[in-house]
């Protein structure tokens, strides 16, 4: 029989962490004793447990504790975590530590340094002269980079839940058509609020970031959005080709798709409308150029426009065109997503499953975050795919755009 | 080679059935001369259409009229239908026929007499003294009644276009959810205000049915169907036990299966809101009695009461309770919808696949139909029962409840 | 500050019910020791904690204690539970509790007594001369009988974890499409053989239930399943007009709601088989004269018949005819189907939300329970209405059946 | 009044254009004389007929005659297509003609010629010494290339229905889970044998398509896919970085996504298994570097090296590494895909909406396509965005290519 002790810190009461822990021990095969247990008696203090593990083997204790590690258990003899450099540029060492979207720390010379700007799957790059550490993906490393190996010296903390006692700060489960969607609607709103107030006031510079797809425009939703955008409440746009062409298609001929979105019908030749708001486009340079000449007078596009949203138009092989704005490599395209993310406090992902799984995956998982589509199963592949902190809404983008332009002080 | 004429007529041209009466021979393996066409000019205009069929084999030929029949084609050599007498109460002749929700003519003496209320799935009954012919379910037949066989002397007419040039009149496979609601919900909103103001001016008496599901209140649309009901817009209701339970729960208690709709979670012990609503609706008596009384006061089940809507609430062996206005068997539920149906000018399906498929079941295909659901298969499963005429909306119900209400002037 | 202690048990670990009990506490604005934690250290153990919560107000602490009782929280001054007439038959008395489909036992003369057949959302009768307690629905209540009231001298107990490392060991969200299914379908084969070979060896007499929507007959599943059922592996079924109607259909005419089977298209006139074998099996008298007589000679209904299976047909105000042997009463067919639950060990709810609810409503949690549909949103409506064990399963009957009959030892 | 002849032909009856054109010329407020009608007595024969289109104003002929055009409908008198050099490279001239992927020809100096090729929403490009007629995409046009404008001088010509009775030829709006897919899978598994043998007989060179999503792998259909394609029945293979890596994790950890396929759960740190897939295959080199090393041992990628079937890898923001052989620029990787698709007799687009609509813009409507998907929205959004000549499947992958494989004499 063998043991080791290992201890949990953080809020592992209400993220279930300790009862996880507990439960994967015995499950498979050890028993433990909780030699101490600290549980914080307001909901910001910290808990602390103690755990002794014992298992039969040396190798089912390392298994448990492999096991434990992403839940952040730390051995509590503690170690430095080990490097081991990159022995080509865009290829990692054999045993490289992916990286989590949580919150997250390497032991480096006996210090726990966070590593900043968590993201899933990636690797952890140490540069010593000066110190410093980042994650890096694999296509970016470079030969000799000293890349985080194996899992001693990292620790990795649960998710916090947010101090506001909204929809966020719940974590229900809401993949569900059936649930009220007005006060997670509601929710939202107040947070755009609260982020548009702090920078107004110079309190803050925390940004809004919608990454959507074209159904926004299919199914009606342009006008909300563009009123959003307006009313300064978006501070980063991740799209593609296709959001952007309908948006210009329905500025310039009322349809999207071809079809007349104020007739609700298809109109003759209809199909036609966005190649040549592309092809126009393409004409004129680029989408500021559009706006700025007069061509497109309003819409989502001349909203960001107006109000100097960053925009990323990444783009697809289903692209028609492209516009011109689009970035048409996709590592090219992720990389100038994933600067675009510091700084963001909300994200709002909507009807469109390659965006937010994108998305998703450049996110933090202490950026709150909602994912709006029809198909409930789109909030449960982001989920499935590690985005677990997002707020699952199931309902129409137009609907949703609609109800929080309203919330928002829309009149539409 | 044997051959036969047959007639079509009514809108063939519009509804595409001479195509497909051409098409269907043709694959059938016969082949067509087209001795004469008269094609309304204009969208009123009846066409007409006189079709030489020839086929190689004399079971050919019947196989082939028997296939067309159903689009409307009328052997030239008119002859009256056949009856024969129900053998048992409940039991049809072997060879009834069954009949279409299309407007549907049967020739009796030499002259073609339209059956009212066409619905599809039932038989046809005729009493001859004095004459009348309705169509009449299985269960209901009795012994003896004279019911129509075979398939000669029975006419059925291709849907005709509404006049009106909204959506109803173009009837494009809606099943998307990547159209716009919004004009097809002004064009609801549309027929519903012009229903209401020939009601007012005594100049019809026109009705509106929604057959609702309890999703309308779980996903937060009770206060716009509310409002849409006290404002005098509908007139029927069909739903079950759970739609009724739960919206006087949320009167209550401001939960909807335990969930509350204003904070947006599970509340503690919310899974009993709903039993002791009921319980204590059953101990007053019925749900006129709980508005009445001043228990419940505000609602969809109040407002129905308050505004005289005919209420049919059909019991499912789902329910908890039920209520006591529950009619707890199907056939007669079935029987109190089927007695509602004339009159219907509109029909709203929403958020219930039970209540939208058993509605379109009784409804004439000439009824102008919606059916709201946020799953697209249940328009299609809608469609492929039969009921053709039904424009699917893809959407939660709540908002498309709250998109029509603020099209019929609420505020909320 | 007042206080009390409470005490936790049962597998309050495996269960995440600890972690959520001193969640709730702290959420709610208390505070909490824990005195005492005993944890089973192997996975069938019990485990056992001591909780002394504290709260600023008298008010708070009983809304606490309110909160935790539906995890198995008791008090630890112990008291009996009471009980209050029954005012008028059907009526509950106002403060009933409310029952919960895990086992739930209630103190009465100082002894814990078992609830047997746990269900949710009914209340519990306790009979006097003898002694003995059921749980009763709402309207089976007979003016007198002494309903149990309150919260107190009730405790319930968190689902315990199967033995089997199954599937439906590891209780994980399985509501996702992108899953693969076989192992899924490959444990609930590995029980149906379990409970066959011990029902064939005489050691159980468990049951297999199988509840089920037309869409199997449609999604071409038939085959399959009436293999499956020749092959002695189900022992109830639940199911509609529309499945047996279909299913013999298909038997007369190859088709399937018009639909031919084989061909994979609509046929002529085949909307009329399914109204011709309703009427040709009224006629007959009943599904066994049809099966006996030799008029259907194969398929789902076939099988029951020929296996014993057991069958009830519950009528909805969808049914066309319906069958003889349909209860077209809904209260009594919910009767019929909670009679028919006791000894069932296992349970597929396929293709059906209005069984898969109903069914879902009168199983014990501690039954295995698969729901299998294409659209997501049933399992999750199923675990929405409480019924949180089924492991959902996101495919299309016909693939789930034939699948399943394949592990069995089907060569179809 | 003014009038202008018209002449259709081509397989505008079982194609129902007739039809459409007849009611869009009443619809759009004309009138109309048929002076002649020559339908074809068999299938395959071309139909003609010449309609007299009469309207109130020179504008609504024009408008009349617009909207007819894309069906087919040809001026009497024929004139030549006009061309003008495109400005600038990659800008089309403003009144370009945007093709259509029916079969299309231009009057050229008097002749018509066919446009090899056809895909939709392309521009149609000149060369005149020596004369060959293109599609080619906006971003590929050259300065001063002639480009095809306006609509004089073009024909597009009906879909001609398979000569095969299967489910190609019955072109049923089959977006439905209620349907049997088996007929419709066996006469898919049907054209795949034929297309085998006729290239085993040096008879033809057909190929077939498969587009597919990782959902394939996860939902676990990797080995009946690997099966296929090693039987040689796939040609071309359109994926992204996801399915092949997934692939090539299940081969080397047993895992898809971390989730292991043969026991149906989550393992430790099996997020991280793709990671290391993408990154020991970077460090080959190639995929088939992966392969031919032994490395990967089977699983659809090997298939494909094998098999020496043409793989596109098309990169998204949504990857991972990528593998070497993702092309991540999306205009190249889509006109490497357009360079595959000559030569298609059979296209399968399976769990994938992007690679399906991106493969569904690229196909010729005269290619036999099914497009396969749990989801019923994605059928439709395909034929939303012009392919309407996809057969929807609505299925989980996984079921749906074990069915196929089982149907070309898989045993698994």
């Amino acid at each position: 029989m063998t043991f080791q002790t290992v201890i949990l810190q953080g809020h592992i009461i209400d993220s279930l962490i300790l009862a996880k822990v507990l439960d994967t021990i015995v499950m498979l095969g050890g028993t433990f004793t909780l030699s101490e247990v600290t549980v914080g008696t307001k909901r910001e203090d910290l808990s602390h447990a103690t755990i002794r593990i014992e298992a039969p083997t040396p190798e089912l204790l390392q298994e448990i504790l492999k096991t434990i590690q992403p839940h952040g258990a730390v051995v509590e003899t503690e170690q430095d975590c080990t490097v081991v450099p990159a022995p080509v540029d865009g290829i990692l060492p054999g045993d490289f530590y992916a990286s989590s979207h949580l919150s997250t720390q390497i032991r480096w010379e006996e210090n726990w340094i966070e590593v900043p700007q968590p993201e899933m799957d990636l690797s952890i790059v140490v540069k010593t002269t000066p110190f410093s550490v980042h994650m890096v993906p694999m296509g970016a490393v470079k030969k000799g980079d000293l890349v985080v190996t194996g899992r001693k010296g990292i620790r990795v903390f649960p998710l916090e839940r947010p101090k506001e006692r909204d929809v966020f700060g719940f974590m229900e489960a809401q993949v569900s058509s059936e649930r009220p969607h007005r006060p997670i609607i509601a929710d939202v709103a107040k947070r755009m609020k609260t982020i548009q107030q702090q920078r107004k006031e110079g309190k803050g510079s925390g940004k809004v970031l919608l990454a959507g797809g074209p159904a926004i425009i299919h199914s009606g939703g342009r006008e909300a959005l563009a009123w959003i955008i307006e009313a300064g409440y978006i501070h980063v746009l991740f799209c593609g080709n296709a959001l952007a062409a309908h948006d210009m298609e329905a500025g310039l001929y009322g349809t999207s798709l071809g079809y007349n979105l104020g007739m609700g019908r298809s109109v003759p030749h209809g199909h036609e409308h966005h190649l040549r708001t592309i092809n126009r486009v393409r004409a004129l340079g680029s989408i500021r150029q559009a706006i700025e000449s007069g061509v497109i007078k309003e819409g989502i596009m001349a909203a960001c426009i107006r109000q100097g949203v960053q925009m990323v138009l990444a783009g697809t092989i289903r692209d028609d065109g492209p516009l011109p704005d689009v970035i048409t490599d996709s590592i090219q395209a992720q990389a100038t997503m994933r600067a675009a993310i510091p700084g963001v406090e909300l994200a709002l992902l909507v009807a469109s499953t390659l965006h937010a799984v994108a998305t998703g995956n450049l996110l933090p998982a202490s950026v709150p975050t909602v994912c709006v589509d029809i198909n409930p199963a789109v909030p449960t592949k982001l989920s499935d795919r590690g985005s677990f902190q997002a707020v699952g809404l199931v309902m129409d983008s137009s609907s949703f755009l609609s109800e929080l332009a309203r919330e928002l002080g829309w009149e539409g």
